[in-house]
């Protein structure tokens, strides 16, 4: 038995894993879809998780208290992402792809259960170090140990599982081709540089997408009347069709929720609510934005949006 | 015999060949620098060029014209770099490695000749694609035809030399590990996202540095006076220690023309009077920025440190 795997360590992160869900049941797969959790994510946020997973399992929070190197990465919150770890205890699974909650799915990957474990693509960053967001493994109690011992004895050079992972596999950047995972299956597009004419040559052919960086899609806004995207202030997230991905997530988060029950009626309706508050503001406005509006081009600078947005979030979060 | 290679097509790349030819000799390598020069090269920039280089070889500028997909990278100068095609002809040495003239080596890299072609590392714009900035090649005819051939009849996806390079070796990303050279022969630190904790672990290990991009090093300000940079205007250079990579590359240019011949010395009068009217202005300035100048945190965003810079380069351009 194979499966997809994720984790979130809160509720916010479990927005996206309720997109991705979604994303992976479209691909049309028949693996199982397994979550861990730990018990940071709430009830009510539990059971919009098992609508779109086969299997919640919780498990004991891991952090590497590692402030000192998060503080390199500008990133305190990935201390926990060492609860990671704990996926290699799912050994009634004879092989996993594991992929982070701010993933989303575009194609079938099942061709992922061919590769052998540890496949991953490499980190725009660094390249000779994989990205750990999406990865091919195979659950073992040893490697559980192994990984374990190691962040006690090593921790991690980011404080992050990424850089325990890497020294785990520290023959990954020259081992063997056939663990290095196309980018295809690890694009991540909202970072600044990026080499625009292979977007464009290659990019029909991406099929998964990574939402890395501290913005993440549930914290910008979706305006589903017309289908657009209102980027969070200050995110760069204008080429390569980042703004697209973000509505595509925006998409399969709306549908998700639709598919699960009729919770979506109230989203939609605090929605309309939301855009007709805007409009009006938006009206009484010198400057007439409809158009631009009807067209999506929007863009809330001021602090009244950053506030519209927090309160959208936290009503998301607070929905059931 | 073996030799480094590099391409100029004008004179401001020249003066990136000059740091880069002192940066190879100074890594104490026996192998033969070869220059590849078009004939927009001025006659007292061969000269220069010369006392860094075994070898100038004047080749026809060749051109991709294709300024379509040039506008997707917003670079229309780079059309030229389809003369790195010529490099295939020099078929006197059996192995060479190809590095840009926006490089400079910081350790020797002779290992790199037990690499085959064609090795090199990953644009960090999208991994399966190489970045031809540095890679191992062997010049043969058949191959040079075959090149010019494939640039004649499907052009480049990136309108430069490596859009075309990656079609003719597609099967790079795939084929075998050994292809791969690590990403300490191709840092490209210039960039705004970087895997810092990855910088703090393996940045000892650089041995290549690529300043890719718009700005080039030759472009900012450096005082030598107080071995400090002075970024040109809008420049992001603060991560990764890519401004202590920029005085770098300053210290191997003014090196390089120290040796060169007594040039050196009006350079540095140029210069002393140019930090003389600096310091003037500065201290005709309601705020006093000598600390800060002392130390090389200056920052110059009016329209003067433009005129200053733009000066400045011709200047350097323009002495011999």
């Amino acid at each position: 038995m194979e499966a997809f795997v994720s984790l979130v360590t809160n509720d916010s992160y479990a927005l996206g894993a309720i997109a991705l869900g979604r994303s992976l049941r479209n691909t049309g797969t028949w693996k199982k879809l397994a979550l861990l959790i730990t018990n940071q994510v709430s009830q009510d946020m539990r059971c919009r998780l098992e609508r779109q997973w086969d299997e919640l399992v919780l498990v004991e929070q891991l952090d590497s208290e590692d402030s000192e190197h998060l503080a390199l990465l500008t990133r305190p919150e990935l201390g926990v992402t060492f609860s990671k770890i704990h996926a290699w205890r799912l050994t009634q699974y004879s092989k996993c792809v594991f992929l982070d909650a701010d993933t989303i799915v575009l194609q079938n990957v099942d061709e992922l259960f061919d590769r052998e474990e540890l496949s991953a693509a490499p980190d725009i960053g660094w390249p000779d170090c994989f990205n750990s967001g999406v990865f091919v493994f195979e659950p073992s109690l040893s490697t559980f140990r192994g990984l374990m011992d190691l962040a006690r004895q090593r921790g991690s050079f980011d404080g992050g599982d990424q850089g325990l992972l890497n020294v785990y596999w520290s023959d990954w950047p020259t081992k063997d081709i056939k663990y290095h995972l196309p980018f295809i299956y690890n694009v991540t597009p909202n970072i600044t540089y990026g080499y625009a004419p292979a977007y464009e040559r290659f990019g029909h052919n991406i099929k998964i997408i990574h939402f890395i960086g501290p913005n993440k899609p549930w914290q910008h806004h979706y305006v589903p009347e017309v289908d657009s995207v209102i980027l969070f202030p200050g995110t760069y997230a204008s080429e390569h069709g980042a703004q697209d991905y973000i509505r595509r997530w925006w998409q399969l988060y709306i549908e998700a929720e639709q598919i699960g029950q009729s919770d979506f009626m109230e989203i939609a309706d605090a929605k309309n609510r939301q855009v007709e508050s805007v409009r009006a503001r938006r009206r009484s406005s010198r400057i007439n934005h409809q158009t631009n509006f009807e067209h999506g081009h929007i863009d809330f600078n001021g602090r009244d949006s950053f506030e519209n947005i927090q309160a959208h979030i936290e009503k998301m979060m607070n929905s059931n």
